[in-house]
């Protein structure tokens, strides 16, 4: 088991409407998360709100992460920043303040070269001298890393593991096959984008870098280790109880509905920072729906309790 | 002549590595764009690297111009962020620093709906109570606004034009048509995507939001007042001695070309920030060859002479 495998649980940052860590509410999602026992938490993803935080912000919310998690668990950590330096500036603070590894996303506004995301790369992976994982989200980035990149960047220290989106043609075990032809030995290949996890797991991938379990890591741990043991048929029925999730996932993105569950999970009035806005009305009812499915691998309590399906 | 209209010229804004303003450079690049008799200045727009400045450099930014240009032209300010109250603390600063009106791209890191865009957009142009031009730039932005959105943000207070990037079709004519018959009286549309320039103004949008105009007003002026006048023909013949730089422009971006030319005219040692890189070797030699091609509009003194095609 290395830093960058099995299920990484990527929790949402609480904040106040200016952007201010709640340390309180902060330190429950991490305890939940320990609790319910994933492998890693993905800190300051794109779950984690990392794009609109201050630097101060993020280097507090590491604070009282690693606080929190008091080594339970490996703490992840995303520095991803529009500018190389603000970037390395983000990894020295996370290396600083406790984290055990990073996670980088080129977040771009001008469309970025390779060459310009290489350097940017390992700039960052040497300023923080931390296990780093490439974060191979296009989606947000406007950046799509090739086999050839990622091949390229495996072989730079400390750049151990990428995590990728879903592969459009659905084939991740062609595309697994791939990309472990041409990296480096060891290299760590995981995917985001919950609705796909299982299919991904089947088929070989060292890890899922999950939203959902930021929230619900009781039901995406069995998810994650029935499909991790190639269990096809336990894990169809566990990833059914999730398509209304999924759908919602996928309809209003992950990110406000993440919003809508930890409303109805803690009710500790925690919202996006705008512009981006929470869902209301019949969009939240629906949330409740899909959280209701669960219900088998997810009691009302949110405690996470052995699936009964 | 309304503040959105004719040729807006965007110019870099220089600064150091550490992306602190170098003053006397910014006041000579406004100078030079006074001297031509530019329409207005478009500043910190993507060309001016808003995107990549900490709030407090913008504000300087906004303090030098504003002394230089000294209200001999209009100054149009880009006060876009990923979060809306830093847009809206950036729409106060600009106002109070100086500006007449300003530009702003709804930025994105998480995707946004239109509901989302409106009210950022809403919140904004109340804060800074300046006229306002939507700046419709998905390559960036990754959000494309339809034609209902535009005709919904015209009626808001103080939003009076847009800022439209090529359409697809290249058919100005009928976008032009189309956004004139939904917006609110006296909207004004110009365009962005300067090798799009001659068509846009011929088939009569309001304005040539210029990227190249930052740096070389006088041929572009030229350029905007052919094409404005529906001279086909003088239009043609100068666009023509622009090609190989719009081509350039299109292979590695306006901005990593803006910095070469900059070099080349000015040698004052300004580079983009990174990740992006400047242009180097053969690729920046193209770039003087493109310039050379300007000769007979723009000699190489790099003032402003009658156009002798």
């Amino acid at each position: 088991m290395t830093l960058f495998s099995g299920l990484s649980a990527f929790p949402l940052t609480p904040t106040d409407p200016a952007g201010r860590l709640k340390p309180d509410s902060m330190a429950r999602h991490i305890e939940r998360l320990c609790a319910a026992g994933v492998d890693s938490i993905g800190l300051l993803g794109s779950t984690g709100s990392y794009a609109y935080l201050t630097a101060a912000e993020r280097m507090r919310t590491v604070r009282v992460a690693a606080e929190a998690v008091a080594g339970k668990l490996p703490l992840i950590v995303g520095v991803g920043a529009l500018r190389t330096d603000e970037a390395e500036q983000l990894a020295r603070d996370a290396a600083m303040a406790g984290a055990d590894g990073l996670l980088l996303a080129p977040m771009s506004y001008q469309k970025l070269t390779d060459e310009e995301v290489f350097q940017h790369v390992a700039a960052v992976a040497a300023a923080g001298d931390l296990p780093l994982c490439i974060y191979n989200n296009p989606g947000t980035t406007n950046f799509a890393f090739s086999h050839k990149m990622i091949a390229r960047l495996s072989r730079l220290p400390r750049v151990t593991a990428v995590k990728m989106p879903l592969p459009a043609d659905g084939d991740f075990a062609a595309e697994l096959a791939a990309l472990r032809s041409v990296t480096a030995a060891g290299f760590s290949v995981g995917y985001s984008g919950d609705w796909g996890a299982r299919d991904a797991l089947l088929a070989g991938a060292d890890a899922w870098f999950s939203v959902v379990a930021g929230l619900l890591p009781g039901p995406a741990l069995q998810l994650a280790r029935a499909a991790g043991s190639r269990n096809a048929g336990l894990s169809e029925r566990i990833d059914r109880a999730f398509h209304p999730l999924w759908a919602l996932f996928r309809q209003f993105g992950s990110f406000r509905v993440m919003y809508a569950l930890a409303e109805l999970l803690d009710n500790d009035g925690i919202a996006p920072l705008r512009p981006v806005l929470p869902l209301a009305g019949d969009d939240r009812r629906k949330v409740e729906a899909a959280l209701g499915q669960l219900a088998d691998i997810q009691p009302a309590s949110g405690r996470p309790a052995s699936i009964s399906i």
